[in-house]
């Protein structure tokens, strides 16, 4: 079984890659949001001329890490990333992902209304959950509340869920609680959380992305081996 | 012949990226750097367990590509790249980018000697030359004129070159001058900018890499086609 960092180790390692790591905030969510992408890539390569995938942005990194995320798939074309957008932080950093995808002719949904029926309609090749990373406390917020109870009662239905770090709804040390999201694939940021664990099952697919650190630095967090998992120049490791 | 673009329209792209793209500069510098990144180990995969990379940087966003693109190099191993950084600007980015490396355990060389005398050991498998990008004019002022009268006199002699760009002391829209880096390779950033013609020669190889605009900007800028060369979640391509 690969080594996790605890939500307390991940936030501490997020902190010294910004302080002492004298990374920005822009550089880590780019690598960490471009991994996302290349994941999807490699495990749901567009099958058809536009493969549609609804991006689920969450207020917060982890939100931030799924706009990225849509661009890069807008930008290696064959996928039309759809937002669902609904609480936007008045921060530069937000506001400017959101127009680097506008710019690039990525639409919005508004409503919850619109996701089910998107949803529904079976026109959706790939959900990614990009609400909640691992930084989440709950309880879950409306308009959260009604959209995770939503793909969990509908999981066996609709497209497969990619979730960013930590399937959203999920204690990031304990797991699955009462309403959460049931991801297929998952994609793990520097190192899987504690909930990764919950998250070994068959027919469930695992990801590692986001390679920032170095061996020291991962020794020092007790996740050298992990690291090392990494083959030649690839951004990403199926685990 | 693929499309170029000159200084003044190159110019012009990146600040469109900017502006009405919302980009970051930490951003499309961190893209930027990871194509080059990706192209050397393409080019020049590592082949013992330590592969020296002398990176030379330069002043301004050329040099911060270099910054980038050595720490990629850093992180996949198998590398190690030493810097020759003789003028740094006094600007967060670039002192960011600087520590990143040096928490990296990232070496610098001081001297103009120190270089040459690594070069002249010949334990450098290859040389990044990130000096001067598209906003270059000349004359090429000390220390970076001896610099390159030393490079392009030894180029028989030394590792290989990479030019990020362009290659130094090249006129962006004219080609080579008088003083100037007789590069192995090259990565075009966005496009490659007229100068790139003359480089077009048995032996030469060229690389495209810096995939951050969609179709409908390509096709403004008269490089849609170019742009097209990428496949799939490739970041560079091989012109």
């Amino acid at each position: 079984m690969f080594k996790t960092l605890s939500a307390k180790a991940a936030a501490q390692l997020d902190q010294e890659l910004m302080s002492t790591g004298a990374f920005s905030i822009d550089q880590l969510m780019e690598l960490a949001g471009l991994a996302v992408a290349k994941a999807i890539y490699n495990q749901y390569p567009p099958t058809k001329s536009t493969n549609k995938v609804l991006v689920l942005v969450g207020p917060g990194n982890n939100g931030g890490d799924g706009l990225v995320c849509a661009r890069h798939l807008k930008l290696w074309r064959n996928y039309e990333p759809i937002l669902y957008y609904p609480k936007r932080p008045k921060k530069d950093l937000y506001i400017n992902l959101t127009t680097q995808l506008s710019q690039l002719g990525v639409s919005l949904v508004d409503t919850l209304e619109e996701v089910k029926q998107l949803l529904h309609d079976l026109s959706v090749s790939v959900i990614v959950d990009s609400l909640f990373g691992f930084s989440f406390r709950p309880p879950i917020r409306a308009p959260y509340d009604d959209l995770i109870t939503y793909l969990s009662e509908n999981s066996k239905s609709i497209a497969p869920i990619v979730s960013v770090d930590i399937p959203s709804g999920w204690d990031v040390d304990e797991g699955p609680i009462d309403q959460d999201i049931d991801a297929t694939m998952l994609v793990s940021l520097t190192a899987p959380k504690p909930c990764a664990e919950k998250f070994s099952k068959p027919g469930k697919v695992h990801y590692l992305g986001g390679r920032f650190i170095n061996d020291t630095i991962a020794a020092k967090y007790g996740i050298a081996d992990l690291i090392r998992l990494y083959k030649n120049d690839e951004l990403i490791v199926k685990l």
